[in-house]
């Protein structure tokens, strides 16, 4: 609780406990140095890749056939102090522990950069170099600076993508769930058997800006309304197909004023979706409902797919180790599917045998947010349930 | 239009033409001593009151029984170049051309302050200076940045009101259109018949923020959700009461990210009707349409009123001479009722004889935007019109 409460110190914004550490950024690069500094304080070996991700190994630990276990340090604007930290400081307590005994275990403890993604519009940046799927465009993404990814690793003395590291055997992230499923269960660990697909849009509607009085309604080509249609039918649609969601969370009009009739309206899209199926659906809507509304209000749309994952199951043998890890530590666990993206979802679809240990989020689930909790005794429990995974698969 | 390339110099933003002149600031202040020169070089006696408007007066002019034309020289984020600064140019020219034959004329050019009303969330506050209707929660207004109106006229030199001037027996402002009614017409010039009513809110829904991909769509409070519902049905409810209308133009969603789901929407509405009994109508759907879709949406809403202009009819005797001079400057002219407020609406709300001549806009009604026009020969039309109606009001 002592590391997540001086990780959170880092990017602290506001009054409210929020913290701010954009991928790639400069305090996400501190965030990482003093995830370093334990490690070498903890005796394990630190490098990092080209990408920036941090690997901490105990001495004398071969190179092949790893268990690596972590997860990242970034966080959405005013998010919270689990959410990435929780996973990292586990893996490093855990290797602490498990190498004690088994000094040269095949171990390391990784931090993944930019796994939030909201920065450069795509995330598991670090994941994501791990595996080999960072190309050109995702190099020349700029964020709302105009400083592109490029640009940001290059001010951090990194190289960038491709990186040179052999993927692991196995792969083990603790987070917090960031949903209300285990308070309701009355669980303080998930099993997790899946992360839901997902994909992003960029969806910008083109009118015409006029004076708030002078144009009659139905003349008007007004760009929120046509924004405001599609959030309403995008909802609708989402409610109809069981286990799917949609967000608009990030909507902007351009100098706005409280008398002129918006022109141009940007907005963002998130939808997500545990099965293929369902998947395809909502994001065949996306266009579809775009176009029309866009008709509908004689407005212009351009709607831009951003990035798509596929849902992905997790592997079979390591949530099998997880669970007799958890009977044996005598902790509760139950089976949960990930609503989430995550840096395990990205490896296991890159053929990597990957597990996930959820840790009950109190306060409703709340997550993203400063009020994102996780009970001590719960992250005790985690830890001793990763660690007794850690040591049933070396 | 040379006068009125020089004013739009003073506050240019970005490459497409627009003019960013907030009320109060010191850009709007540049505006007005570049017409305050404008007149002593014309040989008119310049003064101003403590609310910073601008009097200019033919040498030898009585005070009282004054005849004022005028407009004012603010703008809206990226506005055009006519709105406010075509009727103060006409002004001078027209007050010029009359004095010249009549020294000693009581007329006077004036230029008033902060008319849009975008920054300090409400318009005319130059004009409603001079009728005496600025109270102290109207100088304790604060703008985004956290400065008040009593600040920023305090960083201008000015007291602030209340103002010492005699109200005028009439005011003939010229305005450029604003909307597409004139150009529809074929007619350069509009007679305004009245001014619509207005209202402004403030709507501020409150629900819970939390990660787009594990709350279920069935237990969001999603802020966003209920505010596009609030836009959807307000815009339906405005197309069910003739001639009015409505606009949300400013929407903002605090630390906005594309995966989190927006805790709090803060949106501007703005509505307007022709007559008290429709205006009425939607004022009054705006809180129950919020309470509505905020319950609906499992959100909290505060629906704040800000200011609340009745509908107003013009003078018949400002009407009748602007009628009469066009007659005799052979210049085609047509009824029309104003859908933008104007300080010639606050004037004769408070009992002044006031008219308003409109000058035809181009590009559809193109207005509150860099594209927004007038044409040279209707501009020189409007002044023709308006030196003869101030001749035959004297």
């Amino acid at each position: 609780m002592e590391r997540l409460d001086r990780l959170a110190r880092l990017g602290a914004v506001g009054d409210d406990g929020g913290i701010t550490r954009p991928g790639l950024s400069a305090v996400e690069d501190d965030a990482h140095t003093l995830v370093a500094g334990w490690c070498e304080e903890a005796g394990l070996a630190v490098s990092r890749d080209a990408a920036g991700n941090l690997y901490a190994r105990p001495a004398d630990s071969p190179a092949a056939a790893e268990i690596w276990s972590g997860s990242h340090v970034d966080t959405v604007p005013s998010g919270g102090r689990f959410d990435g930290a929780l996973g990292v400081v586990a893996a490093l307590e855990a290797v602490i522990e498990v190498a004690a005994a088994r000094p040269g275990a095949p171990l390391a403890v990784v931090v993944f950069r930019d796994e939030e993604g909201w920065r450069f519009r795509n995330g598991c940046f670090g994941s994501r170099s791990v595996v080999g799927d960072i190309g050109p465009e995702d190099l020349a993404q700029r964020d709302a600076a105009g400083i592109s990814v490029a640009e940001a690793l290059a001010a951090l003395g990194l190289a960038g993508p491709p990186v040179d590291v052999a993927l692991p055997a196995a792969y083990v992230e603790t987070h917090i769930e960031q949903g209300p499923m285990l308070e309701s269960a009355g669980a303080p660990l998930g099993d997790v058997a899946a992360i839901v697909g997902m994909a992003g849009f960029s969806v910008t509607f083109s009118g015409s800006s006029g004076h708030a009085g002078t144009v009659p309604m139905s003349d008007r080509s007004d760009a929120f309304a046509a924004c405001a249609e599609l959030a309403v039918r995008l909802r609708d649609r989402a409610l109809e197909i069981p286990g799917s969601v949609v967000t608009i969370g990030d909507v902007a009009i351009p100098n706005p004023a409280s008398n002129v009739i918006p022109g141009v309206v940007r907005a963002s899209i998130d939808v997500r979706a545990p099965s293929i199926e369902a998947l395809d659906l909502l994001v065949a809507a996306v266009p579809a409902v775009a176009a029309d509304v866009a008709a509908r209000n004689r407005c212009g749309v351009d709607a831009a797919r951003g990035g798509r994952w596929q849902p992905v199951a997790l592997s079979n043998r390591i949530r099998r180790s997880i669970r007799a890890a958890a009977r044996r530590t005598e902790v509760p666990i139950t089976e949960l599917v990930s609503g989430a993206g995550h840096d395990a979802g990205v490896l296991a679809a890159a053929g990597v045998d990957a597990g996930m240990l959820f840790v009950r989020s109190l306060n409703g689930g709340a997550s993203h947010r400063p009020d994102e909790l996780s009970d001590e005794a719960d992250v005790a429990a985690a830890i001793a349930v990763l660690a007794e995974t850690l040591r049933s698969l070396l």
